[in-house]
């Protein structure tokens, strides 16, 4: 995620390049452009042919693109905020989980305690590891009996295994402490929604937007950008190369930024800040044990949260 | 689904065709190129009648086929990913009622548990054939008791007549054990889910978008792109069958795909993976059983997952 | 519901005329060809009086009347498939309590069970009857206790008195097989989902899109398909009434559909399909009691199913 | 809410004005028509300064009054159905507490089980009353004890107020009857229910669209109608009042319905029929009780149900 | 939040100023118009080089720029009433524990029912001054045990830290008078739906719209507005200021609107009017507890409410 000031002045806004999108795209960017420019200098012709192309083409076209970088856009953010509000979701089960810990299992040793709600502060950990297709942590390592983690790091779907040891654990406890079946089930609801969002984030990773979208608009994109120069350069000379940049500009960032935050698990600069949200779950859940020393949230570098 | 790398290199993107919709679309967009092609020859001409077709009716046009390929393809999108989410769920569920079976009937011999979880993987494979109008196939059949598998052959719903016999086993093994109505309550619960995921899937394949729509869209969409070239071939020469390829491409393209994603059960390219959502299933209950020999992950064939 | 095939043919699609909208518009369209013909034929000539009109109205309407139109068939579908949606629910929660029936009253006579379960079933047929307008029918009078049948008849509103006495029904039952109130709780659940389900098919049925909206669509379609030949005779002469008759076929299509789909328990051929549906329903539910003689489910009449 | 026939002719949908949103607007329409004929006569020439605008400008300010007009219609719509929706709940709950008390308490006096529900059925009154800023009328007071009534007479915030004799009056029941507090759990969710849907509605009524978008969407309406003659007078001539007015009714129009629909708890036309749907709640709550004489349905007045 | 009468008349949608976003954008608009003027005053030429710029490109922009200002504008306001949704949901869940507190508490002394529920009052005041980073205000104060206003000023997340003490608390309630677990499930359930609300904000304040589409609209809408007149000035000469004015007027005051509520928890005019909304859940909780003395609501300064 990209950190910014909310209210950037002007020149940044203009000329911000760092963490930008344009950092990726501007080989595409600069390539039409000279392209636009030798079209401008043949006045159109290629191999002493001229090329004709009225705006016609572009405005039939245009509407094409429109409704495939409209839709393209909008299902990418939609993965991006669904992702963004499971995760949300796994911040405020293990402040639940820690809460009802300690207000419904009051005379639970606290080493007990902790064993528990760290589990749960654990599972963020494991989840991010899990999603981002590395070998789980020291961070979930620190919060995780010895055994377990072993048994984690052996396993096929490590957050999966780890809410049947969360679940066994509650079960004992609860059952340990004398405590009804009627407050245990809110437990286990607890638990099943970590995972809901589990299978949630599993199912926009595993499913990507349907492959020949993505196709058709990047074949699209590139032979609309391409073409252009040769409708323009008779009308307005050698503003074409700048009013094609414009508009590649905007063509290609739309199409990459579409492609990052539709598979937001990942570690490109606008995905989600896995990083600082497990952080974030561990140091609420270590704060509501009423622990002192917190550990630090994550901070940005060079301006991108991850 | 159709699997692709992450990152396509720009050949890849432009020049693909293996599981892309070109394999489907190519005869039409081919007659709508040599039909422009002629009318480029002919100059427009039809039995010495000229045909004078002027921008503004495709203009007119233009806007309603937004309207109609926009709606469409958002339609076909949302029953894509809610059959999607309905078969996550499924997993989702799969894995609540395996971890509630070992939590919560921690002294039924294991072999009873396998029983009860197994019956819960055959679920997927069972609605999975279900849907896909073909008989129960043999991973469902090693999953189920020999006695429960007939009957389900013999019915008209086996996923439903499934959900009856997994519902008298758990209430069976709760009373056995005699774990409380409450958590009995919270099994149920997750039961009932299947049925939802059950029932809203067959509502989707049941139901396909108004056929008004379907034939508006074909019969517009045909007769958008056959008059085209009498429109362009005064002004653009030679790149009208180039222009009129580029549209009915993603006309054509935008059309068949939407075909295939909204009835999304079938085994066209871009329809669900079911073939590898319910193996993958299968694998999260075995693993949270704790067997060793776990089934390989469905892997794809042509680069298309099924 | 029009059934038709899934892969229909090019001519099919390009020629079908049964059950689509054309057999409702066709007047209004070949009155608009008529009128384009007759422009044509007088050059756009009122009495002497030369009407002149450029793309440009045109094109500033265009704009306006694709927020109407996409407006109004986005909310239509909306009203469409939520109609569906709460319907399929029928489905889901009589098998839920035809199951919960079976599985938490086992002790339960075998006739006990059913009259139980028939009510369910009946709920559904006496729901259509209500939203169709028309007396409660001799599908719904056969599954249902005779004196209640007739308590139905004489209620204003009988879906609404069938849920007190299945509620009832469930109450006493559990009562007398003395199951706990976790279990009933469970029960009185589904049939809430019952309350929620016809509170929602009211909803719908009583609160039309907001009159204005239809009403300045209409009128802003029959303007736009009454004015454009006067705008495109002078550019394309003799093509004039084709390129109007596209276009009124699809505004006039569009709204027609709009119309059918935003009220969609009536019994016009885009319709939910309310019969096939509440039969399959009882179907379902006489399967899972276990009985062999299952009625047969409906069937489309000319293509249409209902 | 405008109630109309289903299937109005060719004559009503035209030329209707009744109900119309045309008896709001027609005096600005009016006026542009007047101001239109006004630039024609004159030939777009102001003080010997002939006003030159070309088809340009109003291009590009439509897209931005498509994006405005569509996002504007479309989150009217959505607070005019969200709040449609929580109305209907409302009658759902109410039917449900009826029947639960007819189900769970059937010892309880017939006198009492009246009460319970009465205030039940007051509560749509009482809701709408306070929605509309209106004091408490008639129809609450003939359902609620005298004491309670002066109570909520005096309160703030009536309908809350209510709510708590409503919970109170449900426990002193079930645990007068001895019901267990599983099933006074159900009640107490259904009581839930009508508090958020209460707070739904104060949130729909106490936070508008932003007033910005607002007063920019009626600037730019304004605007644009006003300077439109000047573009068209050159091209069209005298037809110019006519376009105008077409474009001025649909953008004035949507605006004024706009404004009716975003705020759907007043007494305006298109707003939601209140009065009806509690009188419906409060039928449906009788009937269940098993009265004979239930009260009239409200009916349409001049076409329009409040 | 802006407080305007519902009606305003004509004068004042056309010329109010204050409280309007033109109060922010304006200098944006006077640059711009002086541009054009000097543009119209050099008939284009910028150093004896005539800028030639037709329409096309601007058309072509303009598409891009609708998907853009669209995407953006949607979003902005489904944050906003995203949080406006999760807001109103404390003045329910308030509501609700404080109705329970009385009802199911019933014998719990006054003084213990006020700590309570002057708690869950307290909650909306601190979670408000945790979104707007600051200091925990003398409202809470006045509503908190002082040790326990102590630790939350001390604590790094303080909602969450009171939920844990409301949570305990109602725990130490329900146990010491004896109630049930069921009816303590309720009351946890409602905890849980504000630590729910509370995770919900912190999403929305945590994750800006990815930050690429706010700088590619915004270079985008710059762009577009200063080579605008260069476009105009040969065709409609000394309107081009103006025509420029209203597109710089909408474009720049869309997009400092959407950047406004799109973070709706700030103090800007538009943002939600958190100060009247828990000044409103206070009254609220007084006036069920029976209080006479209720404190004001909050009141718009200079007709915006905060």
């Amino acid at each position: 995620m990209i950190i910014h000031n909310q209210k950037p002045n002007l020149a940044t806004l203009l000329f911000a390049y760092k963490g930008t999108i344009i950092a990726i795209i501007w080989p595409k960017v600069l390539f039409t452009v000279l392209l636009s420019s030798l079209v401008v200098m043949t006045h159109g012709t290629l191999y002493d042919y001229k090329l004709v192309l009225t705006a016609t083409p572009f405005t039939l076209w245009g509407l094409t693109l429109a409704i495939f970088l409209g839709f393209r856009n909008t299902v990418a953010y939609q993965r991006f905020w669904e992702a963004r509000t499971l995760w949300g979701e796994v911040l405020v089960v293990a402040r639940n989980l820690t809460r009802q810990t300690l207000t419904l299992l009051p005379d639970l040793p606290a080493a007990q305690q902790r064993v528990l709600s760290y589990r749960v502060a654990a599972f963020a950990y494991v989840m991010r590891d899990c999603q981002r297709g590395q070998a789980i942590g020291e961070e979930a390592a620190a919060l995780l009996p010895a055994q377990e983690l072993k048994e984690l790091q052996d396993s096929d779907n490590a957050p999966n295994m780890l809410l049947l040891r969360m679940s066994q654990a509650f079960v004992a406890a609860f059952r340990q402490q004398g405590v009804d079946s009627i407050l245990l089930a809110g437990v286990e609801q607890q638990v099943n929604r970590l995972s809901y969002v589990h299978g949630g984030c599993e199912r926009i990773k595993s499913t990507p937007i349907p492959y020949p979208y993505i196709l058709m608009l990047h074949r699209f994109v590139h032979i609309y950008c391409f073409l252009l120069p040769f409708c323009l350069v008779d009308s307005i000379g050698w503003l074409t190369p700048f009013v094609v940049c414009v508009l590649a500009y905007t063509f290609f960032g739309l199409d990459a930024l579409g492609d990052q935050i539709a598979d937001p698990f990942d570690t490109q600069p606008n995905d989600l800040a896995l990083d600082a949200m497990s952080r974030n779950i561990e140091i609420n859940v270590r704060m509501l044990l009423g622990e002192q020393a917190l550990p630090q949230g994550v901070e940005a570098r060079d301006g991108v949260l991850l």
